[in-house]
């Protein structure tokens, strides 16, 4: 190499300054998760030729470490929905999701991953992905059976399925615990093995891109041991290197707010360089600040029939929606400190599981009592226990619009979970930011023109999912697999 | 041109495609409004020849269309403060603007305006700025007589003034009525117009940075009638164009909370131009989802009296706040109508003014009434107002903390205005990310490398100012004014 420099993701280098490549492939993919891996399936099998460049000893990334559960539906159904008696219309599955992602929507991409969902649920299928045709009735975060589908974001609860008729699309793996990421990996790692046309070089660091004299990407600068290389790849680099939750400097300056929160949930790659080599060529990097901040306080699925207080003995929720849209209302609201109003039997199911790791913040045999305990002013909790003790009994919450069916009365002694961020209870967090791209992966500028040559996809990008308020599990691998299969199929058109 | 292509903010051109530069000067300034100005006449200060390329036919920007309060204090005081008998202290300044700018605060850069703010008046008065030795005691968003030093944000309000002891900061021009900004941009502009080293182009648009095989920036192109037009800076180019606040595909994609406003504030430029220039060469955009908005209830200052309430009838907000922090604080809240809960007597102070535009949701001679008129539950806003006049009467609102001086109680007959965005209130908006600059307005990188010949100041850049609900009037022009001179007094050093 001519320049003498340390390559960095913020700064590309140049091809005319290049005087030979080290490497050469038709397609350079930056990351081995789950939107890397089926990006490179998607590209070897319309013909082109695809190195993957993983910075670990081994494929995985996020998606291995997660429950691999997979968002999928519409089109009258998936193989499973539809064995277990859903039958899920497209629209209703659009309609949700574009409220899920609030007003920063990006409709074109919502609508290609709705009206192609059940073909990718297919198409993962197809690769050995199992799936049982069976459902999880049970309000649950994860499901812990071998049990298929199961609801696993806000579709029953207000507001949601007031517009969007309510439909389970969360897909787990067949296998019992939480074991699905590290199956669903396993399969996506087999299947690029067995390509010939798909060469993974893993312990490879990607450094920059390298840009030719049109602004067009033609290739990446990569690490290995103490070499840097520079590889030529005649039709596009696919980004695909996670998020940048592990870089606390950097969410710090683009989401903040998400250090309320006390374990980032990604790996350890997940630095944000692949946001930051999109940025370095003029790429857009957009919704930065929003992530994924959640309280995960079910199960037990009893404990919905608590509610959820602020320091001024205020609801201000619907307690039946899921764990991360309660997060963010948290987040948002005035006051310092957050409780889970309990009954003593509700308390009983809690304390089995003890999943948050809330400690319990007061007890009372009567209201004042608890609203002493809490440090609350006279008669704020007992005036929001009346009024919900009275919604429960007229069969509608009145206020929040809590399902009935969780809808039980609060009956003395009553026990108060401590919710606050910051004081023991589990919050988990990951950024929901990165490069602006077309539904075909291309990364694009503030003016949406494509960037020739640079495609991102998984958490690099910014994709169908934009908000804690409206996410729902099972968003992120499927995000993550589908838009990693666009820019596959996209990549191997080109050049 | 050797190139035919249209130049874009999005694409930077190239030094090596240049065959000749059709302008030539030390520094370019992009934009003429109170950060331009005070940029370029500093560099000239300096020594540095200086071009100023504007797009409209007169100097102004969004400053001349402000009420050009500049926030300024500390260092013991400004010469205003001390003679009104302030004593300010620039810890107190910090940890006030600190507060203000939240978890995303840019300490660096706050240090450095604060530190500097006495003598930033000494600066602006000996330009010729007129400010009065006197103090407006009354709350009030703006200043219509010609009196200089008022309280213009939360300085006394919860919870600022428990950690920083409070001292109005905001200095209105000596002149009657809302005519600051264009006085302060006529002394600008003779400042600027008097130096021999400054030239002006109007009607002049800057299309694109022209960067070398460095990646540094070495000019730019403007646009003259059809002619596209190659400036070299030798020194560096200074970017004071504005926000985004009138690009609104910009707003709905960086910062789509602000549309719940109804009123963008600033010029026909704030398209957000500067800020794409810089993101095309690497420059990273901060802080690109959080805007001023807010909800301007006061004057009168007798408004202060009442209470804000949500759709579940509940307080949620001190209301002796800053007008922007009660704006985002009904952004934050569930649901979907505000009022503000008024006596008579208190209704009656605000007719006179109606500066807010809303409109009376519902009037009760009892609360009950009021509640249905309102559409509240039952006993909802009854409870709020029975718990508020408890604490009115021991003197002390125990929940959120608004000032004695503003607790009156609510006797019947009670009136209710329509706070809800959407519904007839006057709701202003105005964009605050922009490109991460450190204190001297070079623009940084995401990994802070900065970008060679680049600069940036007022809303072009991301400033001292983060947040609707920590801002104070008199911050965006006190930030403007500030970092230009920072920007045009560095860049006069380098190359």
């Amino acid at each position: 190499m001519s320049d003498t420099k340390k390559a960095t993701p913020t700064q590309p280098r140049h091809a005319r300054d290049i005087t030979s490549w080290d490497r050469e492939t038709d397609v350079a993919v930056v990351g081995f998760g789950g939107a890397g891996g089926c990006a490179a399936i998607e590209a070897a099998d319309a013909g082109a030729s695809v190195t993957i460049f993983e910075v670990a000893s081994a494929s995985g990334g996020s998606t291995a470490m997660s429950s691999a559960e997979i968002y999928m539906g519409g089109n009258g159904g998936t193989r499973v929905q539809k064995a277990c008696g859903f039958e899920d219309s497209t629209e209703d599955m659009v309609t949700y999701m574009m409220m899920s992602a609030g007003p920063q929507a990006d409709e074109a991409k919502i609508r290609n991953y709705c009206e192609n969902s059940s073909a990718h649920f297919d198409w993962l299928a197809g690769l050995g992905v199992p799936f049982k045709d069976s459902f999880h009735a049970e309000r649950a975060i994860m499901c812990l059976t071998d049990d298929c589908l199961l609801y696993t974001g806000s579709e029953k609860a207000y507001p949601f399925r007031e517009q969007a008729k309510p439909c389970p699309r969360g897909h787990n793996l067949e296998i019992e615990g939480d074991n699905g990421g590290p199956l669903f990996m396993k399969i996506v790692t087999e299947n690029v093995e067995k390509r010939d046309l798909i060469e993974v070089e893993y312990e490879t660091r990607a450094l920059a891109l390298i840009v030719n004299d049109d602004s067009e990407v033609v290739g990446l600068v990569i690490r290995q041991g103490k070499q840097e290389l520079n590889v030529r790849a005649h039709k596009g680099v696919i980004l695909c290197a996670g998020g940048f939750n592990m870089n606390e400097e950097m969410v710090q300056k683009y989401a903040p707010k998400l250090l309320r929160g006390n374990t980032p949930i990604g790996n350890p790659g997940d630095t944000g360089t692949g946001i930051m080599m999109g940025m370095s060529v003029g790429g857009a990097a957009i919704n930065m600040h929003e992530g994924f901040i959640s309280i995960p306080y079910y199960p037990p699925a009893s404990i919905t029939g608590g509610i959820l207080v602020n320091d001024k003995g205020q609801r201000f929720i619907n307690e039946d929606v899921y764990h991360s849209r309660l997060g963010q209302a948290v987040l948002d609201q005035p006051g310092d400190r957050f409780y889970f109003i309990l009954t003593v039997e509700q308390y009983g199911d809690y304390e089995k599981f003890n999943f948050m790791g809330a400690s319990i913040a007061g007890t009372g045999e009567t209201i004042a009592e608890l609203e002493e305990e809490l440090g609350l002013r006279k008669d704020t909790l007992a005036h929001t226990i009346n009024i919900y003790n009275e919604d429960v009994e007229a069969g509608t919450d009145s206020l929040f619009h809590k399902a009935p069916e969780w809808l039980e009365k609060l009956t003395l002694p009553l026990v108060a979970l401590d919710l606050t961020p910051g004081r023991g209870a589990f919050v988990p967090y990951f950024t929901l930011g990165g490069l602006d791209t077309l539904p075909t992966g291309e990364v694009v500028d503030p003016q949406r023109n494509v960037i020739t040559g640079l495609y991102a996809a998984g958490r690099t990008a910014c994709g169908v999912v934009r908000r804690a308020d409206g996410y729902s599990s099972g968003m992120s691998v499927g995000d993550a697999t589908y838009s990693g299969r666009m820019s596959g199929k996209q990549v191997a058109t080109t050049r």
